[in-house]
């Protein structure tokens, strides 16, 4: 039994702010500043999907990467990519929209697609600047 | 006499839409696909201004590169960063919010500055994504 | 007049050996060393095309990215991709392969369907390894 | 105790085919497309060694860096750069060259000389392209 | 419960050399070679610093990124940069200045200031080149 | 007639300050402020070097990349390579180590060397920091 790890990049590009609808428009600013401008920011994030399981014997992969990056686009990058993250994407409404709570999310929606095709996801990365990045590992 | 070519990298996060105002949405989204959605998308920009001219040779360096930053970041980057760059920058105002148009913007701001400095403006680099950036050298 | 250098960025996977067939086998050894093995080595090279131009009012590009991307993959990504370019690139036969003949070969290529796009072909620029590239201005 | 993890990153320059030789040559198309090219592509490959031990305190390493760079260039780079992945590497013979596959036989080439050392082989990274990579770590 | 592992890049440039003060400068350049020159050398380190914790509902973050960009600088960055890391900084004296006592020292530094903001220290990561780098994880 | 340009990066990691030896070193850090630390600061220098040149059609090479990463490394990285830049490298002695001297001296002492394998030098440009490099093009 051998575990391998393989991971995939994707890149998408979208406009968000931060915001908690449960504060007003000011305080928004107080605790996010510029990232909480009414009119919008954006990135050009990069996802890398990390998923595990035994080789599969027949084909040397663990899965075949096409595939992988297939379920990745429809499942997430057809959704956020050229998109406004508050008001486009319907597995992130009503959230703030930081790269902590974009991961989780991300995670439950790919997490049963990645078990459909025989393997197990480990880890969602997302890099929103060049120094700074978060990693959820479902649990 | 000897010419150096010294180059700062300075980096912002925007928003913006590809958008002609003298069309309508649906022709607009016509001529630029996902790149004009209405609720905007975003990037991170990487800027690279190339200065030409001189060594000063009491202080070894063409010009100090804390005082080209500075420079850099009053002209552009406080205008630009965390903005909506179609509805925010006074120097964009009206144009079209491409990349070729941003370059030739930010060349007409910081030309003069960079000469009130000692030096030349010798070319604006804009990186929109890994894969696509523009030049200008100012004609 | 504003001249702007718009720069799009692709990417191959393929294999080659340096090898002068005008030399015996043992004399390309001599010559180009384990870059001979005449069982191939390969490499993910990465292809910068750079195009000069005047902005295009109507639209704020040079010209739209997806068509100078579709160009570059027609002519050349589509050949050499995932090939062997001692072996399978027409526009190669009976070249040594080496980065300096590929982007010469490259240029006289695209030249021709870039002018077809009311562009002009100013730069290839071929990267081969991290610590090597070459670059080609049409003359 | 304080366990560190020291990696050391080399590269190679590479052929191979995605091919398994129980299938035959339409059949291994089918299954890897362009990837099962008969005339071979290739890639410039980084491999990320990780090891893991106590610093040693009579030198403030884990183990000298040019000591585990020689180990890994003699028991892989050695074997493997500008060669052909399917036909020239003893280690690789009979197996399909997947990037699964060579992180499992890298381990196992190097996990006893990484011991001989006195540290331990923790994991495996082989980076095939900008967009890919898999991770193995002994089990 | 849902952990998220959250990453903020630091940069410093430094000069070290490697030396052990129980050797003779003659020793020191046979165990240590070049990076001993007791003229110093110096890098252009990489730190990235790693924190665990659970999603602050009210804000959507782990924890506020400038908040720890701020700790880290204070706390690290400030002590380090463009210093001589074996004469210039506190929490180091008397040790072997490799990268190993680095982030053994760092870790000590930075555990209890990250305790303080209501998260936990996971790794400390720190890049000397390219194709070296260290990791520890407290333990 | 086809002009090729052909670049290598050599990389060297060495210790320097900024200093001005007609100046008080009071002075020095009132025009330099920390770059002046007497006690040193150092960089991870990546080395650019372009030649220029045509085609030798024997080779299909402008010339031997091992040629020319020799030429480079004997005459510069040899000399700087964990070494003190104010006072170790012969043909830096006496000058203000900015990078705009480093150009200028590297082209120097290069450009016969260059010659002397029958190409053209035609820039050197070295990066100190991930923001921040220096071209010189010999006039």
């Amino acid at each position: 039994m051998a575990f391998i790890y393989l991971t995939r990049r994707e890149r998408f590009n979208a406009a968000h702010r931060m915001y908690n609808p449960s504060l007003s428009d000011e305080e928004n600013l107080k605790v996010y500043g510029k990232c909480s401008n009414p009119l919008w920011h954006g990135h050009n994030y990069e996802l890398f999907v990390t998923i595990k399981g035994e080789v599969n014997n027949d084909i040397g992969y663990l899965i075949n990467l096409s595939q992988l990056s297939d379920v990745i686009k429809k499942t997430i990058i057809d959704k956020v990519d050229h998109r406004n993250l508050n008001l486009e994407v319907d597995f992130l409404h009503g959230k703030i929209i930081s790269s902590e709570n974009m991961v989780i999310a991300f995670w439950n929606e790919l997490a049963p697609k990645i078990k459909a095709l025989g393997a197990e996801l480990h880890c969602i990365k997302l890099v929103e600047t060049e120094n700074n990045f978060v990693e959820y590992y479902g649990e």
